[in-house]
């Protein structure tokens, strides 16, 4: 019998390792090509040279982990190491020490592998430093490569980009390549969402991630006197939004129950107690897994504007964001189901209501996401919370479906 | 027969001497103890001495410039000097150079009355600069003070206002006091809304103002993320303010035709299109010359926090304004409107939906305003307008008005 030395403590000391490179009362920072996302890039490269993974950058600072198997093809899992600011400790970072976690202990338990087995740690995938999203796995997967950026700070995504990675590809025994593309992509994440507390499963089984759209509206009436002004003889632009926000809700509910609506922004101009406002400027977002769903949705948005009778009122919407719904792979799911049932770990099929790596990766190879619980659905907040015994099952069903397919 | 050598030409003459001050294309700017203001204040100073006026400055820079009489009572009229940003160049100044103009006629015409005629320019009205207003004529009347505010720009009131007041104090001819209470006061305004244009009247005779309210109203939710929280698992802060501001604006309705209900401040927090409302701040304000109305609607607001019913969302309101209504005196409005009948102007009488200084110089002399047309009810904006005709008719009644009290 082999003495697995790979334990759930190595897991833990790896894991509060990169967290402390963050101030843990504001929440994990970890920005991508930050000081911080360096340490712990170059941490999560030391780590995999410990155990004798070849590691590699690519000239985006993904770094990959490979185990080498007995031929070429490979079987991947990962997820990034970017946050957003002031983020929770387990998003991303879960993947990505989940997956060394599975390949270290099945290097020990199993020796060579037939196919290799990656770990992959993204750099990017949050948008939480430049507007652009997934740029690691697009880089990666399709081969995108991200458009003149800066930050806030007025510095440039490519500055940033070529000062981070040529420090993690100068170091020892890094091999600099953009490594080919494997024959399944597995990806163990955090729910993000309440529904596994709800129904008091210990693991979610993705088959996709929903559509989504985007959309900003803006309306606008004429500002005036809040007090000379008679109701009759008023064009506000917050009570026509209010409205318009009422009917939408309701639109939403009745076209179906796993619709998400979600008015985030809303801004007001000249946003005066005593000015009747004049014009109002929102977003809209809606997700669903049927974009047929959100066709019909985009239809009542537009039989809204349609609505607005009072010719001093211009109501205009602009779709910003369409992401298509994604199906994940059917075969590599339903071995998940037999394999959790096998471990006795209860787990239910849902569709993620939120973006992955997994919705670029699934686009070049056959993918699928283990979900564990959130605690209160908490997410992106320093309260971000997914208990031990969650976090372990995770590991173990991504072990078990790892050695499935590469031995 | 005398000759009146103050025509329509002189009163359009000293108009645009005190709207140069200001660029025309950003609007008025004479933001109380400003260099404009000064200017403006000057100039008036300087009308008043031309045409023999007594001069009079207070501490607080209210210009009076009297026409004495054989006895000692004072009839007064007058508005302010002082502007919004970018405002109009209506509000306030046609009531100091219409009551001047009245005066300047009345005196060629009829010299001496009997009793003193006074024109008064109050400092401060629209509560721009500092976060006070009517400070101008609260000094004059209930000899209130203001305590110790500072502009945007860091200056204090006291320094601004020694510094302007010393400067008109100055100018030759000048008597330095804070003169009596008048035995009334007429206030020539436009109407800065919409209701004299609707009825095609000339003339506002003013019976009052409005009680006015204002109150913040905070909801406290749950911000989360908006494609992982179902709908059903929601603690959304703007979806509850929608609920809120619908229900209360159908309650407005019902309660009475001429309440006026503006919800002109809405803030949503953190204000991100992918994540759900946490918190929302918002102003209501609403007036109506009833106060029992207001009593009613501000009930209608605490039962509105009561629905509430998802214990994680906390809704509270706040009462940071209350003015009571303000009833006109009887006497003068009458006696206007049989001054209005006789001279061939269609007047009605209606209630101010905006505060002026005759709310607080009511408060000491028997007081009532004359309105004048607003196109399209604009105001506090560089496109407010009243026509020639209409403000050649506020003049004529006034000063028939002034006549009739003071010779």
């Amino acid at each position: 019998m082999i003495r697995a030395t790979s334990t759930w403590l190595t897991f833990k000391r790896r894991f509060q390792q990169i967290c402390q490179l963050s101030d843990d009362t504001i929440g994990q920072n970890r920005l991508v090509y930050s000081p911080n996302w360096i340490a712990a890039q170059s941490a999560l490269i030391h780590f995999g040279q410990q155990i004798g993974l070849t590691t590699i950058v690519d000239n985006y600072g993904n770094v990959y982990l490979d185990l080498p198997g007995k031929d070429n093809q490979v079987i991947a899992t990962g997820s990034h190491m970017d946050t957003v600011i002031n983020g929770g400790r387990y998003d991303g970072l879960y993947g990505v020490l989940g997956g060394l976690q599975a390949l270290h202990e099945l290097k020990e338990r199993f020796g060579t592998p037939q196919h290799t087995l990656r770990l992959i740690s993204f750099s990017e995938e949050e948008g939480s430093r430049f507007k652009t999203t997934f740029s690691g796995s697009k880089y990666y997967a399709l081969q995108q490569t991200v458009p003149n950026l800066t930050d806030s700070d007025g510095v440039s995504f490519e500055h940033a980009r070529r000062t981070a990675v040529s420090q993690l590809q100068a170091l020892k025994n890094t091999i600099v390549k953009r490594p080919v593309i494997p024959a399944s992509f597995t990806e163990l994440h955090i729910e993000q969402g309440p529904r596994l507390v709800t129904s008091q499963d210990q693991i979610g089984l993705v088959s996709g991630i929903v559509g989504q759209r985007r959309f900003t509206v803006t309306v606008k009436g004429q500002s005036n006197h809040a007090g000379t002004t008679p109701m009759n003889n008023r064009h506000d632009a917050l009570q026509t939004a209010v409205n318009m926000i009422t009917r939408l809700e309701r639109i939403a509910h009745q076209l179906s129950d796993s619709l998400t609506f979600t008015v985030g922004q809303l801004t007001v101009s000249p946003n005066a107690s005593n000015v009747i406002p004049g014009t109002v400027c929102l977003t809209i977002d809606v997700r669903h897994a049927d974009d047929s769903v959100l066709n019909q949705f985009e239809q009542s948005i537009n039989e809204c504007l349609n609505r607005v009778t009072d010719p001093l009122i211009k109501v205009t919407a602009n779709r910003y964001v369409r992401d298509l719904p994604a199906a994940f792979d059917t075969t590599l799911l339903s071995q998940n189901e037999q394999i959790a049932r096998r471990l006795g770990l209860s787990a239910r099929v849902m569709v993620s209501g939120a973006g992955h790596d997994s919705y670029v990766m699934n686009q070049v190879s056959p993918t699928t996401m283990i979900f564990v619980p959130s605690e209160g659905g908490i997410s992106h907040a320093p309260n971000e919370l997914t208990h031990p015994a969650d976090l372990k099952a995770g590991i173990k069903l991504l072990m078990a479906s790892l050695h499935a397919q590469a031995y």
